[in-house]
């Protein structure tokens, strides 16, 4: 029966030359042509004068640098770097007691793939969720601050990649992994893999109220790689996909063992079903964690098969369809939902793989688009006339199509090897047909050289028309995969952190501010103004703090500028430290007095005409 | 005689509005207007067609990020952000052993003043140097590779904020201290501040061969903060000159404490005067390092009376002039290294102060100049006119000048509070006279809103006419201070770490991946290449490591990837590590295996159609 499986399949492998995979097709598409008078059309596309504002946010995930970065767009200048999985000393994070905490010991992390919070199926420009493959967690940003709320260390799990997506109204967001070990991480042994190894899928929900996530339950999968995934929409919403690699379950050298089969398969399940399972005690309790078992708890998770190493599977906004295809591939697939649904209705299996049904490919399959000499399809993006526009990492183009009719409309190169791409509201239930921007992984001789290692590159397509324009190019720091884009005036930020009188650790009047010790604890409850510390209200020098050698201090400091942008720093000069008090906020730095001496404190983050004469002293009497 | 220098000066001190002062004065000058019109040709003066690149390199300071961040002008694209005196997990940059070691234990650093090479005085484009306030460091990075080659730890100093500025044939930077602090940091009460405080400058020497810096000598300076520096050009190449603060010696609420005076100094000295002094012992050991106590030794130090607090202090091109200001004054002063050398030779002094002695603020200056309504000179850049731009943070413009005749040439509003400009070669003999970047503190409302903090603001400048333009303004991570600008073409870089053949460490033929335990020290001695590692070429798995729980691992993996930008990563899932090795190059990441368990390895750096597949284990054996 997986025989069947594999032969309905194997028509869509594809026979390709082992040097374009291994480097992308450089010598072939032809670069961008600007002629003079297109340059001056496509300069004034993507210039923002001053006064005027960009059009949209690009949320795009930042790699290993563990961050996220948010871009305007048409212009493609980069606004901020918010830090996210790993530490960040321009903004403090990870030497409050916050974001300390938050990060849980790990300084760094690898961010893939933001995913906003939608409602209706439409992105709500309230959170951002995250997720880290190095360190296995999740985190959600809120919105209001452009700052990270909640990371989670997600149990059971390596390597959360093919995350996040978040169902239409956010109940769930999926995070199923890349890497497959064995449950807990227990030490097994690799010959042990298809019996011991899992992958497993996370069902993570947010609190709302305290902005906090939660594992709902999780599913055993097999122990193959999940590489991406998406929330179905309208009549799929209940469903999800996610593609998978390395079925064939190879332990060493992947490069050639994880394509030795002609396909791979698309998971397919149904997460109101899941929820029905888990309400009914169908699971398991494995490290105080809900685990579905699959091949012991049938239903709801079925496999449809695909050409052999997919890497996105994107749903249109109608919710109709899920397009997929092999990475290697020259073929895009369309499936049908309902095809889908259908086929599970009437149990219409070619067999089981790993316990799980396997639908038959050409029950599922709506299309197959095989556009001329494009290889390498990766991730699939979508306007406002239900169009879809697929990146091509080996011959590095953007391929438009309809997913109707399967005509192929356009084709653009891009420089070179894009990944993933990012439409205007492009993963919503009505994207807005405007911008794509192409996230290449390559950028070879695109920028001023910066040594042997070069950017990454983002390409700004306009797609308003019926051919696509490659408008702007812009080199990244390592390293974006993922993006989404949001329609500015959907985000509503704060200009200033509200008072909270009930937080013990805040100071907002001057004569409050003070030191107390207890045992050899020193609590300072400090004020940071223009231009001013403010630690001690009734001392010669307010803004001195002098301890003894090895006490054990916390400042927590309260930012009185209530006014918007008027961020200030705190750094004691070779104590390795450094926070911020944004406006209004109130932070806590923890640290023991382990150097004695004299030593500067300074705000780092410009504040006023008189920022340079925001010091003060740390004292530290060394012991007798 | 303390007294006249004093009265002297005093001229310049001007009144001013507390408000203005706090927070720049927003509501004065007009934002720039853009007509259609302009707008067009703006957008075409900044864009840079795929296919061409960028004139100029911009090497602006990252501030409290500790980073240098490097953009593209005109198109105020960031093409790199070099990591140097904070960790950074997108380049491994503080995991790997070399960067690790070089950090000294610090994670974070504030990088302000960003300062090339020279030779005769113009960029030679080889090597950069920064300094970090924070943790009082020095750094070199060396500009083949972009990468930082050595970090000084400069002893008997706090906070060498104004620095580096080198001298016109790289033979020293010279490091001055912001904050006074006891020699050595020891504890001291701040009663005692003018007598047992001292500033510090540290003149320091690039080894060339090896790539690393030393310090030569150092300068017991007065209690007192010094700001900005500049070195001398051409006649005056034997002098610098910095800026200093402060010289209330006041040791509390500096907002108000430290701008009490009417002026504050010049420190002017003659480098080849202080490097015979050391070579003829007239120095004291302090901490094993050469202090010249200028109030012991005499000459060689010269004070210039200067308005209170100022900030730049700025060398014409010709090197017959320096600039300095007020930071809260309206007036610009210009004085002239031929008088004050004539000055010191006749021994024409005021009187001395903390036993320096004290040039009289009218036998030194040559001119001031009085822009009307014009607030806070901050920093003095030039083009290949000889014609001045000084930032003026108070009124939020830039203010174009002859410095031979004073006349007032062009005036041009910055959004907003501008601290540092930087022209194009603008601190070399022979600037370009083509751009300048408006390094600005405050963004306010210019970019789409990312929370309560904004980001910063570099416009840039077309200074070619006679007419200042701005003509492209662009978000910016915190936080620029000071940039230097180079021809593009100065910089040459390389594509691929060459073979080192005597590296013990590098493995470049695969048969040579191997696996050494010595006692509970494992080395790997790995290949990281497309799209595979190579851990032991002999095992059934090349790509997995197995230790046991406790071990003390040392990875050593070479790229073997002789390809420009093909950079691998190699990561640890849930291990907090993250190394990379650019094309050619060995790396080591040395750890204990903590955990035990089964952990996935995986390359973090885009490397192929198949560098999801570049995969491997880490198998820990559990303690019995």
């Amino acid at each position: 029966m997986v025989k069947k499986a594999v032969t309905a399949a194997s028509g869509l492998a594809v026979g390709f030359l082992a040097a374009t995979v291994f480097f992308g097709n450089f010598s072939g598409p032809a670069k961008t042509t600007t002629t003079a008078a297109s340059a001056k059309s496509n300069a004034e596309k993507v210039y923002v004068p001053f006064g005027q504002k960009d059009e949209y946010y690009l949320f795009a995930s930042g790699g290993h640098s563990g961050q996220l970065f948010v871009y305007g767009v048409p212009s493609l200048r980069q606004i901020r770097t918010i830090p996210v999985f790993s530490t960040d000393s321009a903004t403090g994070y990870g030497w409050d007691e916050e974001t300390k905490k938050m990060l849980g010991g790990y300084t760094w992390g690898d961010l893939h793939h933001p995913a906003f919070s939608e409602t209706n199926g439409d992105y709500d420009g309230k959170y951002l969720f995250a997720t880290d493959v190095a360190n296995s967690r999740a985190a959600v940003l809120d919105l209001k601050t452009f700052t990270t709320k909640d990371i989670l260390q997600v149990p059971n799990t390596s390597g959360p990649h093919c995350a996040a997506f978040v169902t239409q109204n956010t109940e769930y967001l999926f995070l199923p992994t890349r890497f497959s070990v064995p449950l807990g991480s227990k030490y097994e042994s690799l010959d042990d893999y298809s019996t011991k190894y899992r992958g497993v899928m996370s069902a993570v929900t947010l609190d709302k109220e305290k902005t906090k996530l939660n594992v709902a339950y999780q599913v055993a999968l097999p122990p193959w790689s999940y590489d991406l995934s998406d929330a179905g929409k309208k009549e799929s919403a209940d469903w999800a996909v996610m593609t998978t690699y390395n079925t064939e379950e190879a332990t060493t050298n992947l490069e050639i063992n994880a394509s030795q089969a002609d396909r791979d398969y698309i998971v397919l399940f149904n997460w109101k079903e899941l929820e029905k399972m888990v309400k009914e005690g169908k699971y398991e309790d494995v490290g105080g964690q809900k685990m579905i078992f699959p091949e012991k708890q049938k239903g709801g998770i079925y496999l449809v098969p695909v050409a052999k190493s997919p890497h996105g599977v994107d749903v249109t906004p109608d919710g109709k369809y899920f397009i997929a295809s092999g990475k290697l591939a020259p073929a895009l697939t369309v499936f049908s939902f309902e095809k889908a649904m259908e086929a599970v209705k009437k149990q219409d299996f070619s067999g089981e793989r790993n316990g799980i049904p396997v639908l038959k490919y050409e029950s599922v399959m709506e299309r197959e688009v095989n556009p001329q000499n494009a290889l390498g399809p990766l991730h699939t993006q979508f306007d406002d006339k239900g169009m879809a526009y697929t990146t091509m990492f080996i011959s590095s183009e953007v391929v438009k199509w309809n997913p109707k009719t399967g005509e192929v409309l356009d084709r653009v190169p891009v420089q070179y090897s894009p990944g993933h791409s990012s439409a205007a509201e492009g993963d919503t239930v009505a994207p807005d047909g405007k911008y794509l921007v192409s996230l290449n992984k390559i950028a070879k001789d695109s920028y001023l050289s910066v040594g042997p290692s070069h950017p990454e590159s983002m390409q700004l397509i306009d797609i308003a028309g019926k051919k696509m324009e490659v408008i702007q190019s812009a080199p990244v720091n390592p390293e974006p995969h993922y993006a989404q884009m949001i329609k500015a005036d959907k985000i509503k930020t704060i200009n200033v952190y509200p008072k909270d009188e009930n937080n013990p650790l805040a100071t907002y009047k001057q004569d409050q501010a003070r030191i107390e010790r207890k045992g050899n604890e020193v609590h300072v409850y400090g004020i940071a103004m223009r231009s001013k510390f403010i630690f001690d209200s009734k001392a010669k020098r307010q803004d001195v703090i002098e301890v003894n050698e090895g006490d054990h201090v916390f400042i927590h400091l309260t930012n009185n500028d209530r006014d918007e942008d008027i961020t200030h720093g705190f750094a004691i000069n070779k104590y390795n430290l450094n926070i911020e008090v944004q406006p209004g906020q109130t932070n806590t730095v923890e640290f023991t007095a382990d150097k004695a001496g004299t030593f500067p404190i300074y705000c780092t983050n410009f504040c006023s005409a008189l920022h340079q004469e925001m010091t003060g002293y740390f004292l530290v009497k060394p012991k007798q």
